[in-house]
């Protein structure tokens, strides 16, 4: 039994009010493999990555204890490479640049020692490509979540309309569920979506936290309250990593445990925001994130 | 013992996608009591109406148990008028016409028999008006909640900074938050607004829900994701009205207590969009309230 996450491992350059970086590791596999990584210890990538992506930096994620067999390193090639800028508000950005390198002929390898695979991310990336992955595990997997984004709608809407009808789980932001669906309302937008083909739809509202809906039911989790949000870089793929690999590690998939998991998620994004890139993640262990746990409960609970 | 509530009561004229309204019952006031009247049995309102106003509408808040010993009406004047048209996304609106009428030179009376005031809210109204009516309570009353709006930040900062001083509770929406704080970071925002006077500060998200701060704590209160929010008009008060009706109520200001007081807030809040005006606001009743706690309580519960 495994958790299998596919998506991109890249170099991103990013610039947010408190600064900028260089060249940093990034990309929706790397961060949602590492948040995976403090809740579940059978995680496996399938990504890819040039000959000029540091072994320092496969080897970080080596000591989580995450299977990287499925990474193809392209001789030759050179990473993925985003930059970008964020805004004052922190919720809109500019891509300056997107140079898809070794991504740009991407064919997923699934390792016959992954097709013990139970638990399925299909991180933000190409919906053909998640198809592909799909369609290269022998067995259904028990629970596929999928994290997308508008740029998809935009490009590539038949081929991911085709994964949604595959999928168990979708996380997607308030902007992307009014887009997907035409619906202001995220109610309306969330029973929409739930008729796409995924039994649970996450909206994921940045520091207005998150709403879970299935089983005609819904969840609100809240945000953190943070007094500074250094880059928000990747915090929906390690919001989607934490998801999966506490479900992954409870093993039953039912409501109460998705509400969890959904805290769960919201935590490892919350640390995930605080500092450049994946910084502050890889520097994380089980009793930080249980502190933080208690600060979610503490923030939400009521006793009427 | 009782909770006097100060603010307007008026004539509105609404437009949301949903519709237009002629001529309707509105105010802050009139939201407020109507929503604490639910909560609490000694409501008593300090307001101006014109000869305009209709009687029927009075006995309407009579009928609710609401004592109007402190509502002027004048003789040969008309009511407050407001009308406003909510753009799509129900957040933002413009206002077509406002006219001041009995509102531009209320002087507030605060009948003795108002004296036992334990509870006060000072709806939004202008400032200098929330000030005289603090001056006119021979007593200070154990909890003074304010609310008010980007308005008088812009047009009467200076007293608005003095009522400020003399209230435990401000109640004001995100975006009043930045503007008097100066700070994006809704927890810098807290930080110094908190040292402008208040104990408590509540900050409205509308479809986001509502966070308190105090105490050096945080609580974060879901908002009820409804289908259709038909006019916001009022919410802001009906949570108000609601928030320190439950507070007096149980009467005791303590941290949990306002906690639940946050949440009641957002109940009447929730009922008050589901219809134009008051008109769902004027036909609860305990039943359908405490219904609504539960799903809120179903919203927001996670056990880990």
């Amino acid at each position: 039994m495994s958790l299998v996450i596919i998506g991109t491992i890249a170099y991103d350059a990013i610039e947010t009010p408190f600064g900028k970086t260089d060249k940093i590791v990034g990309g929706a596999a790397m961060f949602a493999g590492i948040a995976a990584s403090y809740l579940y210890d059978r995680v496996k990538l399938v990504s890819v990555v040039g000959e000029d992506f540091g072994d320092d930096n496969l080897n970080t994620m080596r000591s989580k204890g995450i299977n990287l067999d499925g990474v193809q390193v392209k001789k030759g090639e050179k990473s993925f490479f985003w930059s970008g800028k964020y805004h004052n508000d922190m919720n809109s950005r500019d891509t300056l640049i997107t140079e898809l390198n070794v991504l740009a002929d991407f064919d997923p390898i699934v390792p016959d020692s992954y097709q013990d695979c139970e638990y399925l991310l299909l991180g933000n990336l190409t919906p053909q490509v998640q198809l592909t992955t799909l369609d290269r595990l022998q067995r259904k997997p028990k629970l596929v979540v999928l994290d997308t984004m508008n740029f998809w709608m935009d490009i590539a809407l038949d081929d991911l309309l085709r994964v949604l009808k595959r999928v168990d789980v979708l996380t997607i932001n308030d902007a992307e569920a009014r887009q997907l669906s035409g619906e202001y309302s995220l109610v309306k937008a969330a029973e929409k979506i739930l008729q796409l083909g995924p039994r649970y739809l996450i909206i994921k509202k940045g520091e207005h936290g998150a709403l879970l809906f299935g089983e005609d039911r819904i969840f609100a989790a809240p945000a953190l309250p943070l007094a500074e949000v250094y880059d928000p870089t990747g915090a929906g793929d390690a919001f989607a990593g934490g998801f999966v690999g506490y479900l992954a590690r409870v093993g039953t998939v039912n409501f109460n445990n998705m509400k969890n998991a959904v805290i769960f998620g919201s935590v490892l994004a919350s640390f995930c925001v605080e500092k450049f890139g994946a910084e502050r993640l890889r520097e994380l262990d089980s009793s930080l994130i249980n502190e933080r746990i208690e600060r979610f409960t503490e923030l939400s609970k009521f006793d009427i």
